[in-house]
């Protein structure tokens, strides 16, 4: 197919598509004449999955072509692309090293012993973790700290059926992009339900304590 | 205390204080001579929460002060305060209905009916959710749309023990604290945590299917 039809199958304007084939994110169509390429549904398939990296995951031109071209290589393994786009999912903070930050990395030593994940201490979420939980001992929000482990149960769980979906799949192609999707389209798809379960406990909880249940729940300040 | 020891006492260098104050994030110090500010408990504490709000949860200046601004309005209530914060947490994307949007806003609407949350059509998280389902159609990720109710009920036993947490604070001001910690934080605690569990039961199951752990599974690219 052309351009055109490429745009419109995928939903992604032609400027886009022409940034996305300069970065190298998308694979040049086979050339018909000097200026004109042809495209197929492999095509399709990346830009779709292009854009659910850069605007639900908001991953980086950068980090959405190192996926890629994880998942594209040959031989890429599931494990592989985990390690990608965990590495291309974090938030990377500089923090400089303060007594909360050591109260952290403290905690989430001994909450990943509790929970087996002792061998992942140079994962980068590891360190995300130890950022979020320092700023809960700067706040004083302990109560929120004895959450922790309900969350970890909670997040084990989600990942047994994940790594579950990943192993029904047959193809090594279908198993890595399964582990891209669920990383970068799981985080947006937790919090959103999140929020509803939140909305529906806490109007019908506080709302009833407060005696009313209000529009204000909803408006936007 | 004066603006140097604030900027100790919180972190927050002096250049980003002032801007916070220029913004009207942050209430001006009481005057003790004419370019002298004193500061406060209040000041310090404000400032690791606006800190929260814009480094962990990402938040815009004008977005955290729309949070701040209801946090700190006389009658504040936990509800008013939810309203505001997961309207500044939404992504709002823009996106043209086609197909797979109209599936996805069908089974969104059948799922949270299923859960009991058919009072959320308005919440923007609903959008969200759209949004990413019908990523999920357009991807051909059948098996993933299979996760959603095991998520859903997930996200409900986590804002159980959330809105117990909240419900558990006395004062007004703690409670609706509460809200903003843990709508803000709890997304990237339960990312975080979520990909200590992926590497953990992926290394373990794929790794022993693929007859090998390597340390590829953590090498960036």
């Amino acid at each position: 197919m052309r351009m055109g039809e490429l745009s419109h199958r995928s939903g992604v304007p032609i400027p886009t598509i022409r940034f996305y084939l300069r970065e190298g994110l998308l694979a040049a169509g086979e050339l018909t004449s000097p200026n004109q390429g042809s495209y197929g549904e492999d095509h399709v398939r990346r830009l779709k999955l292009i854009r659910a990296l850069v605007e639900i995951g908001g991953l980086s031109v950068a980090k959405a072509r190192a996926v890629l071209d994880h998942l594209g290589s040959s031989g890429a393994d599931e494990l592989g692309v985990l390690g990608t786009v965990q590495f291309a999912l974090a938030a990377r903070r500089e923090s400089e090293p303060d007594e909360a930050s050591q109260l952290a990395a403290s905690d989430v030593r001994r909450l990943m012993a509790r929970h087996g994940w002792d061998n992942c201490a140079d994962n980068p979420a590891t360190a995300d973790l130890i950022d979020v939980v320092a700023v809960l001992h700067r706040l004083g929000q302990h109560d929120v700290l004895a959450l922790l482990d309900g969350y970890a149960r909670a997040a084990r769980a989600l990942a047994e059926s994940e790594v579950e979906l990943v192993d029904n799949r047959t193809a090594l192609e279908d198993r890595a992009e399964g582990v891209v999707v669920i990383s970068v389209l799981g985080d947006a798809l937790l919090a959103a339900l999140r929020r509803l379960a939140q909305e529906t406990l806490m109007v019908r909880r506080l709302g009833r304590r407060n005696g009313t249940v209000t529009a204000a729940s909803k408006a936007p300040g």
